[in-house]
């Protein structure tokens, strides 16, 4: 089995250095936290939110040449968008993007979870997962799913540097994962990991419920990392 | 974020040394490799099979005072069983099981998956996932589920001599997890860490199927790791 610091990349991927970076939800601590990363890497990155407003305080709060914009501006303007909204609301948020979102890379990183007193759960959308919902309702855009297991908490902490975690990358079209993959890559420490496709997503976002549980355990951060990858 | 090659145990665990396993399914791959690692690490092993002499059999291979039996045999003289039966029969054999898993702890590890053309999917279980269907069937039992995610090629490689993995360990009960994350880690290289209670084992039971999409895509024996723990 392959040592697991030396978490390397398993795929040359393509270059992504170019590519304009939407992300919807992204005043939200994951968002928020994503957009940080991807901009400190060099990636032009345009926050959205359904208050231009609110998008554009937290842009020039970020800096690093991050923008703020409506939700459907930030679709237009990108040429990938992250999905990271809140599961309530998610699917009305896509539905209304639809031609703004045609031809796009998509990936949606939402985990759809309930919370009650003995903690998180997985919600079970009917599609089967919010990645295929937006699947669903996206049918001119290049569906994938991410980014579903970091701490937003590590994302949007400045003196941490590196980001030691695997990110699942899946989704039905080889082209566009392996972009997300490789844009996954962009930042320190991550490595990008096809997972499978779109059918298989639900339990790549509902795993987040059991790293709550872990986190609440060991008062962790919890990521994950693939052995023998 | 806790470097990932320090994999020491979070919490010092119970002492195991002196359970007996019983492994049911025992002759099949995984099972068999489970009862090599535990009996390896010097645990007291019986391999229960519904043919008590493929069972035998079976032990006879393995040597390390690995002993065989009917599955009913096994359960009865073992203190923690672990299920390891295919899942279509697992309904079945537990319930007909129920005296005699009265009072051990049980733990699951069958993951429910369909395939077809395009791979391995999840199958969903009526009562939640496989675990939460042997909750059921089990009410006397200590039910946790655990040691999902290990390839059962590596298990049964006799050259390797460390399995660098976590094992993901659910349950309702702490005393019972507490006790199945001392024995995962009884076998070099893996680490029990706990994830979560027995509603949500549906997720960590299908991420087999994303770990299968790894090990194709990647030519891998793909095992997690979590980060920061």
């Amino acid at each position: 089995m392959t040592s697991l610091d030396s978490a390397t990349s398993p795929t040359p991927g393509p270059d992504v250095t170019e590519l304009v970076v939407g992300v919807l939800g992204g005043t939200g601590d994951q968002g928020r936290g994503l957009a940080y990363r991807l901009a400190k890497a060099g990636q032009q990155v345009i926050i959205g939110s359904r208050n231009a407003e609110r998008a554009e305080a937290a842009a020039a709060e970020l800096g690093l040449g991050v923008r703020g914009a409506d939700n459907a501006t930030t679709a237009r303007e990108s040429d990938l968008v992250i999905v990271a909204v809140p599961w309530d609301g998610h699917g009305e948020t896509l539905a209304s993007l639809r031609a703004e979102l045609a031809g796009k890379i998509v990936v949606d990183c939402v985990n759809p979870l309930g919370f009650d007193k003995q903690g998180a759960y997985a919600l079970k959308p009917e599609e089967g997962s919010a990645a295929q919902q937006a699947a669903a309702l996206l049918p001119e855009s290049r569906v994938t799913a991410a980014f579903h297991h970091l701490s937003a908490v590590l994302l949007q902490d400045h003196a941490i540097e590196t980001i030691d975690t695997d990110v699942l990358v899946l989704g039905d079209e080889r082209a566009a994962t392996d972009l997300v993959q490789a844009l996954a890559e962009r930042i320190p420490g991550m490595r990008g990991v096809f997972a499978g496709r779109l059918r298989n997503a639900h339990q790549v976002e509902s795993l987040v419920a059991n790293l709550i549980s872990v986190n609440r355990r060991y008062k962790a951060h919890a990521g994950l990392r693939i052995t023998d990858v």
